[in-house]
Formats: C-alpha cells, structure tokens, sequence
C-alpha cells in the first residue's frame, strides 16, 4: 500500500532512497523560519486546514474550484483542504482585530494542498511560511516585510550572488493603465497579461495588448524604466538604512496573478533564473474588507515561502547541513550487574539536557562502541566498580580521545561543560 | 464566514476570545515534547495528512469508516485524513527498515482527524505526540517508551501527585482468558468488554462475561490481584533503576480497545481523575507484518499523547506559563532625522540574534514608550547625535530603570550581556 500521488513522506537522515524527504532539513528550514520571524516581533498563528469551500471562492471566485482539494464532508457542507493561508488569516484576523495591538505581525508554517487534475506527478501539498502585517498603510510596513523575507533567507546562508527580489507596484501599474486605456472593467484582464509577458510569445502578447488599446512596445518602455513610484523610492531607502539593498530590485514584469493585490507586488528568485519563485506576497488593503463582508477595514501585506522550491535551491547550492543523529553522549553498559546504575545515569544525563543513549540489551564491547559512533556521540560514559566498591564513570571523549573518570553525580555537568556543541533541539 | 465546527484557531497570547485557542501553549508543548524526544534519541518524520482509506480499513476493518472524515478525490480515490499516525508510520518503516540501525527510535507530531456524526460540539482535530519504538522485542524497550512518556509529562512540570501511568499486559491477559475460556474466537469480544468495565453497570457487565464462561467475579479478582507478568516485572524494575516507579502502577483494568496490541497496553491518567486518558499505547509486534502484506515482520510499540487534555489538565494544575510578547529591545526613535541610522541598529540588533522592535511611523514619544512596555521588551535604546556629531546610543533596562551608553558597533552585544533571559526561541 504506497502513499497517495503528490504528497511526501518524511524521513530521518540518511535518507533511505531518493523518493522520500527528509523530515529534519524540513525541520532545519521551519526552525529558522520561525527564529527569524520572532527576532522581527512576528507572533504566529494557525488555523484549520479544512475551511468552509465558500472561504476560497468569496476571494477567488468560482474558478479556483477546478484547483482545490474539495470535497463534501459528511455533513453536507462544501469544504476544502487550504490551498493558501491568506483567507483563513483575514478571517482570524477581522474576527478578533480590535484585541490586538495595531500594528499586527503574525506567520504561520501551514501545509497547503492544491489538486490540480492535469499536472501528474507534481506535488500536491507543501508547506510555507505566511508572514503579514496589518493595520499599517506607510511603506515601512512593506520595508519591514520585505526584510523579513530577505533575512529569512540568509539565515538560511543564502546571499545577494543567490537569489534577488523582484519589486514590482499594482499601483504603478494602475497609474499606467489609467493614463494609456479607456476600459476600467479590463484592468485585471491587463495584469493578467503582464503577469505572462515573460513566459509568453511576443507577437501573441502584443495582439491581446493591442485588444486592450495597448501596444508591446510602450508596455516594455514602461518595465525598462523601471522608475520607482514614490511608495517604492521610500521602500528602497529604508531597505538601505538596514544594509539589504543589494536583495532588491524594482521590476515592473512582476505583478502577480491574484487579482487581490492594491500595492507593492514582489517575487524572490534564484539569480541563475533555474527555479520557480521562491517566494511571493504584496499588500492586499482591500481583503480583511472583503473577507468580513464590510465588517472590518483594515490594510494588510503579505508573503509566502514554500518549501519544495526552497529545499531544492538550498539542495543546489550546497547549503543544506548534513543531518545525522546527533547524540552527546553513549552509556556503554560491559557489565550487566551495572545495568540498573548505567540507567539511573542516562536518566540523570537526559534530565540535564543532553542527548543520552545506550543499547537496551547486553552486546559486546565492540559492538556497543560501533553504535556509540554510529550514533554520532561526543562522549562515551561507561560505570566502572573499583575495588573500594565505589563506582567511577569513565568518560571519553570521541574526538579527542581524551579519557577522564569522574563520580556518577559529577557526570552530566562535566559532559555539559566539555561538548562542543550545544544540543541541536533548536537549529535558529 | 467562520471556521467549520470542531475545528480550531490558534491566536497569539493573550487571547482575544474564550472560543479561540493559543498557538503559544500549543507551540510550548511541541517544543517540550520535540526536546524531550531529541533527548531519548528519537528521531523525527512525518508523513501525509491525506492517506488511501484502505490504510485505516486494513488495520481496523471496515467499521473505523464511520468515524473517519473519508471521502472520494478527483481522481476517484477513497482517501482519509488520517485519523492516528500509527498505519502511516507503519508503512513507511515497512518500505525502508533496512536502511535503518535498529532498533528504530522515532516520533511525530501530526495533526488528527476524526469526523463522529453524533458528538456535535466535540473537537474533530487534535495534535498528538506519536513515538514509538521498532525492532525491539525486550522489554527494556518498553520500559525506554514508558520513560520518555513520563518524561515529556514532566518536562511539563507535572509531578507524580498530578498523573500515573497505568500499565497493563494484553499477554496477561491473554493468559487469563485461555485458562479460564473455551473460545479463542471470543477473546477480542472479551477484551472489549473488560475496557468497558469501568464505565458500564456492574450486572450489565456480569451478564455479557458469563456468555463467554467467566463471571465478573474472577475477572475482578484477577484485576484486583494485579499479578505482575515477567515483563511487566522487568519493565518496573528498569523504571525504579530510572528513579521513575512512582510514575507507574500495574492495573489491569486497563486493556485498551485496539485489536492490534500484542504486549504491554497502558493509559496516563491525572490523578484526579478529572479527564479523559492524557496518553496511551503498547506493543504490536505483528502490525508491521500486516501492513506491509507479510513483506516485512517487525516488532514495535508506542504511544499518543494529544495536545486537548494535555492543555485542559496543565490550565486546571496552572501549569501554563503566560505567552506574552517577548521582546528584548525596543528602538525608540524621537529624532526623525535619525530613522535611518536606527532601522541600521534594529537589523544589527536582529541579526545578533535579538528581538527587536520598533514603531513604523513617528509617533511621540509616551506612546513609543507604552509601546516598548506592552512589547515586554527588557531593554529599549535610543539613537542620540552629541554635540560633536558622534551618534551614542542610550540604552535603558525597564526592569532595573539602569541607563547606560554605548557606540552603535557595541550596542548588540551589550544587550545580549545583560539580558536576564534567553531569547524564546526554544522553550524547552
């Protein structure tokens, strides 16, 4: 019985074959995703994975059905498996705003899950970091943002030669639109073309811009130029102050598909231009309005980081650390009458925070030192009985081979004070 | 437009509404659980929420569908949220357990789902912590599973007058039954009717065993004489070798309603008895053989501990710790002409590690300070231009009130000196 097509199985390191994951980079990844959204003030949140179908088409309208993982539960009601955080935090959000402090941070590390019936073989669920701030119209939200983004991947060691991004503004757009065509009611049927420019054939987008009163050539003097409306100057001069200008640049050929966005509009991409974008987001003042049916009116901004994207890039990069078990220290156990004080030492070791293992049964010397050192550990710790009948533990050190002996109660803190390392329960 | 019934959202501290649930508490948990695991050296995976239904109808029979939330995909296939991680793991084990030093130690910490048409009102998800142990048949690995249950409660700062773990043997049981029964066929019915025990009418209960040829009598007796098997011995004596014996107690009341237990059986308890079971697991060496089809045949055991009683239990024992922000430095900014240079000591102030913050737009400067104060930030600082055009920063600490000065270069690592407390990003 194998796992259904498009989802992933997450494996400890080493991995036992290429078509499974490993569930400690995912791990690694979420870890600092998460340590660099709390040293930015962002709280998190998380919400149902299942929601109410109309959740999705009241944003999207009915097309986005043929992309959901939907179904009718049994009872009777139209629900869906997330396909994306943004509804489910409006929601939260309009429903409890006035209980927070403006502005709000928040993120969230939600498994999203799309069924798309004709793309065989691709994922269908991933996970992603949701960043967004509320409550707050200056562009130092959207520089705040954008560096959180931008330092969520150097945590992750990847620099300016790895990956840029792309600043784009709906509201450089509309102005556009609105000084060069006659038809307000087509101005998403444009960005929609805007959005494919770059994947499209040249004589096929000039014909469908030329329909909209537009030609190829003027649109791609307006991207060429590149001139930062006022929004994105004050943008780029506050990512300066904080030393992260090198990360963006302003690029009219994003402008994203969701016809939600009312401002900043940016992707984050790989500078080799050899994946997908790695993240995307914009500001959306008009959707906690929306979304609460005129209830709420609050501006808000947002980004998603997925994962796969992610894992690949780090992967090409030779970025990703090597997971093996990282234990500090391994109880040898050579004489079984010692078996019930090696387990009050382990015990003790554990209760002191170290990472602590043994073998559960009697094996040979050697073989219990092969596992110590499978196990990766710093120090081997083996009771002793001297001839006094006091017990001493003998403590080594598997990298330098140092020996010392030390009393049972002393143990844990010599082997605290002497590892390398501190223990990997938080890889930020 | 709300979230479906029995499903949750998780706010940031301090919550704005008795219905929602805080993301903090359950990320403190996680983060117990996730350290307390590492520390036993358990290694972490995951697998699919979406799971083919033949997963849970292969280990459970067809009767478990009733309480699934199954349904029909797009491409026509029966699938389930996964109601417990245990067939997932199990398969996945199955497909790879030759790549693996055994014996296998790993956990998770899925989220579940179970749709019950007729308890309105009831949770339909829960997270649960799932560690279990493979290829192991000594009860040494029984007695490491039962410590790390015991441990993680701990960890949680319950102590043996909040909780016990009742511990029992499905083997002794069996034993039981065949000395006293007639019917091999019956013994899964009589299991049932012994979990039962508790919770139904003494004459009720007197009636259904005698159809199987016993009386509640000598079941009584039996529960009451609590007998330990050889293994339940072994298990208590390696427990007391731990310090950990007052944390358990043999009490054969306990059987569990599974089929698949094959070993040990046991259920955490509170003391008081104010809540449903807090955890519960055993042994089932035979359900890697049944779900790999007779492909692989391993032993293993484990556990489930969920996060709802878990929370309800630690609020009642006020166990919980407070979840507000927690900042270490807020920047106040009084001089606009001095924003620039403060974003520059913010980000230096992230990138050392710190929580920091600030406010986005020029606001005076009681309302910065408030600011500072409801952030819980430890310390706030303060660009200031000297006379001779030397920017100094003013750093105060808002416990002490202590004013200090420092260069911008030195400002983060004075910080990180003095703060009292290490920056929340791992509470275990």
């Amino acid at each position: 019985m194998d796992r259904l097509p498009g989802f992933r199985d997450f494996y400890p390191e080493p991995l036992p074959h290429e078509d499974v994951w490993s569930a400690d980079a995912r791990n690694y990844i979420f870890e600092i995703w998460r340590g660099v959204a709390r040293r930015y003030g962002f709280r998190e949140y998380d919400g149902p994975p299942l929601e109410p179908l109309e959740l999705y088409t009241t944003k999207s309208g009915d097309e986005i059905v043929g992309q959901l993982y939907n179904f009718t539960d049994k009872g009777d009601r139209a629900v869906a498996l997330r396909p994306e955080m943004t509804p489910t935090l409006a929601r939260m959000v309009a429903a409890h705003s006035r209980n927070y402090k403006k502005p709000i941070k928040w993120f969230a590390i939600p498994q999203l899950f799309r069924y798309e019936r004709q793309q065989k073989g691709r994922l269908r669920e991933h996970f992603q970091l949701n960043a967004d701030i509320f409550g707050e119209t200056d562009p130092a939200a959207d520089a705040e943002l954008l560096a959180l983004l931008i330092d969520s991947l150097r945590a992750l060691r990847l620099t300016a030669d790895d990956f840029v991004v792309r600043l784009s503004s709906r509201a450089g757009w509309r102005d556009f639109y609105a000084a060069h065509a006659r038809n307000p009611e087509k101005e998403y049927e444009f960005y929609q073309l805007i959005d494919k420019l770059e994947r499209q054939d040249r004589a096929h987008s000039d014909a469908k811009l030329k329909e909209l009163g537009f030609s190829l050539d003027e649109v791609e003097r307006f991207i060429a130029a590149a001139t930062p409306t006022v929004e994105l100057a004050a943008i780029l001069k506050n990512l300066e102050a904080r030393g992260l200008a090198d990360f963006v640049k302003i690029d009219y050929n994003v402008i994203r598909g969701l016809a939600y966005y009312t401002g900043i509009v940016f992707e984050a991409f790989d500078k080799k231009g050899e994946f997908r974008a790695i993240a995307g987001g914009g500001r959306y003042d008009n959707l906690v309005n929306l979304m609460s049916g005129g209830r709420v009116d609050m501006p808000g901004l947002g980004f998603g980081m997925g994962d796969v994207v992610l894992l690949e890039l780090l992967r090409a990069r030779k970025l990703l650390p090597v997971f093996n078990a990282q234990s500090d220290v391994f109880c040898l156990i050579e004489e079984e009458a010692l078996r019930a004080e090696s387990l009050r030492l382990v015990q003790n070791l554990r209760e002191a925070g170290l990472v602590a293992d043994y073998s559960f049964t009697p094996a040979r010397s050697d073989k219990q030192y092969k596992r110590a050192l499978e196990s990766n550990a710093s120090f081997t710790v083996k009771l002793e009985r001297q001839g006094t009948g006091a017990l001493v533990v003998r403590i080594k050190n598997l990298k330098t081979r140092e020996e010392t002996t030390s009393s049972v109660d002393e143990t844990p803190k010599l082997v605290q004070d002497r590892r390398e390392r501190a223990t990997p329960l938080c890889a930020a």
